[in-house]
């Protein structure tokens, strides 16, 4: 029996002075993870400022972790020592309803989340800046040793946040025409995906600056400046489907314009205030909105491996753990291309 | 060389004292059909009072028609001298787009509406309240001889809306659970699919007074009142799907917490302001909201032939067409269970 307790040193985060993290004894199907990188995504943001009002402090952040493997506990077939693995949003779920049973266990209603969940023990869930991390072997998916695990780190969130829709929803075929609105964590990975999957790719921002950063160093096809109603009107009817992932309230129904009939539009970011979708700019067309929260284990693993045979990864920047009060204000103010990944590891040194 | 000449008589919607209607000279592919029953819809009262602004005086309305074949042009061949047919909203489209060509038909940009559409010759369209309407074959549909012919008319329009997506989006499978929202024209049409597909039905109404018109008479197995947070609240994460057919604003938020993960709500009312659209309420479990516009031809045939073969028929008021305005009047306050329909041809008598 081996208890697994992380240092003592101030939380970034909390601002508490003392954490003392003490994961839990590894139970049937645990693996021990030893962190190396950990992104930070807008959603850790939100949960340190407990801007929706659930922050159970003291908050270790972190859901996009990739790591080694440096112990298994009874039963654990999948992984073993040695192994460079990630976990990503969620860390266990119920197994049983229907979500879990069609696998889409990230839709499950009792879905424990890796940071700021309730584990089924009743134990808050600890992130991933931290040394180490004790996960369910069905809940840690494998890396491919092609990707450098700094800018693998944030497709275990960022990455599979818009790739499990752009499968689910056919937006992964030569020759399709995709629309991503928003150049960002998870907008340019949709560019990525998008291009690799051999689509037609179409950058729509409320920002020009971007055009040659979505063109020239994304590989973008087009880029569309949403508040120009004529370059806007120009494209209408020509795409597919269309990622979302603005998270601050924004007209739909122009963005819907662009859609062919009956094309698809996905929402990954999720602003506080609800959006209009005018009936008349979907039905007679048949178009469509769908919201996405993250993917399921299987999809994480099927973009982890497809990430690996193309190449892809985020366009990190990787900062120590001393910097993370700094990321998060940069962070805040969209001051960053396009991920910061802490390098956890490298920041504990000896004391590791 | 035949031209079909609707008699002179009053128009009861455009109001002018006489209106001509000349109809094209048959064409390949033509069939002349002789009007026996009409369906008042919703969309017809919009044009006729112009409130979407597109209106080509003198309209003749009429989109759900049931009539007999009288004549049929060169190289007609899925039709002859004496079949019940039908003809819905829309007459003919370019048969060449991604939407014709893929078996969408209806979403296509250049669809020619039954009723003041614009033909490709440039005509303005005519429908059905008239005495004789020449659509090519390709548009026409084989009414089941089950069907009684006024109650089936209501199934051209109201009929398919509901069951294209139903089938589109899989709520046709038994066990499933819809939710239907609003009991008029589209919603009773609904229920009634929805328990031939062997689902479970609950209507959703903000009218206390329709619970026993919904289970008693049209057999839905549960009744919710949409502005009853409790019961609303017992029933959330419930449904596969949901059809909403009210055309009034109304919140969706509430709605889509009846659904389950990955639950699909269908729109086929058009409210005229925007719907709220909270990405909360579809984000975090994968909801999905479409727009759907009636049905290509061959859902309509489809939806046709298993309406005959469950004896599914709209419920409907027959009236006279001395009694059009009054039908107008009372279907712009709901006054009907669920649908007027037009005997044309019983109106018209001798003269036809």
């Amino acid at each position: 029996m081996v208890i697994y307790m992380g240092n003592l040193r101030t939380c970034h985060f909390c601002f508490k002075e003392l954490v003392v993290v003490i994961f839990r004894v590894l139970r049937d199907g645990d693996v021990t993870i030893k962190v190396l990188f950990c992104g930070i995504c807008h959603t850790d943001l939100h949960v340190i400022k407990n801007e929706w009002g659930n922050a159970m402090y003291p908050v270790v952040p972190g859901h996009e972790v990739v790591g080694v493997v440096t112990d298994v506990g009874p039963g654990v077939t999948k992984f073993e020592a040695g192994d460079t693995v990630g976990v990503g949003y969620f860390v266990d779920s119920c197994r049983s309803c229907e979500s879990c049973s069609t696998g889409h266990e990230n839709y499950c209603p009792d879905v424990v989340l890796a940071s700021n969940g309730v584990d089924g023990d009743g134990a808050t869930t600890q992130g991933g800046f931290s040394d180490v991390v004790v996960v369910d072997q069905d809940y840690v998916v494998r890396v491919p040793r092609s990707l450098p695990p700094d800018g693998a780190a944030p497709l275990l969130c960022a990455g599979v946040t818009v790739y499990s829709p752009m499968v689910q929803y056919g937006l992964n075929a030569p020759g399709k025409r995709l629309g991503v609105v928003g150049l960002g964590g998870l907008g340019h990975m949709a560019v990525k995906f998008g291009k690799a999957f051999g689509m037609t790719v179409t950058v729509i921002s409320s920002s020009p600056g971007k055009r040659e950063e979505a063109i020239e160093r994304l590989g973008a096809d087009e880029f569309l400046i949403s508040s120009d109603p004529e370059q806007m009107k120009a494209e209408a009817g020509t795409m597919d489907g269309i990622i979302d992932t603005v998270s601050a309230w924004h007209p739909l129904a122009a963005l819907l314009e662009l859609l062919k009939p009956m094309g698809q539009m996905v929402l990954v970011g999720v602003p506080s205030k609800p959006l209009e979708l005018p009936a008349f700019a979907v039905c007679p067309s048949g178009k469509r909105v769908a919201g996405n929260g993250v993917g399921s284990v299987g999809d994480c693993q099927a973009m982890l491996d497809f990430a690996g045979e193309h190449g892809i990864t985020a366009d990190v920047e990787v900062v120590g753990m001393d910097y993370v009060n700094k990321a998060i204000e940069r962070l805040e103010r969209n001051d960053v291309r396009y991920r910061f990944v802490v390098d956890v590891a490298g920041s504990l040194g000896a004391d590791a």
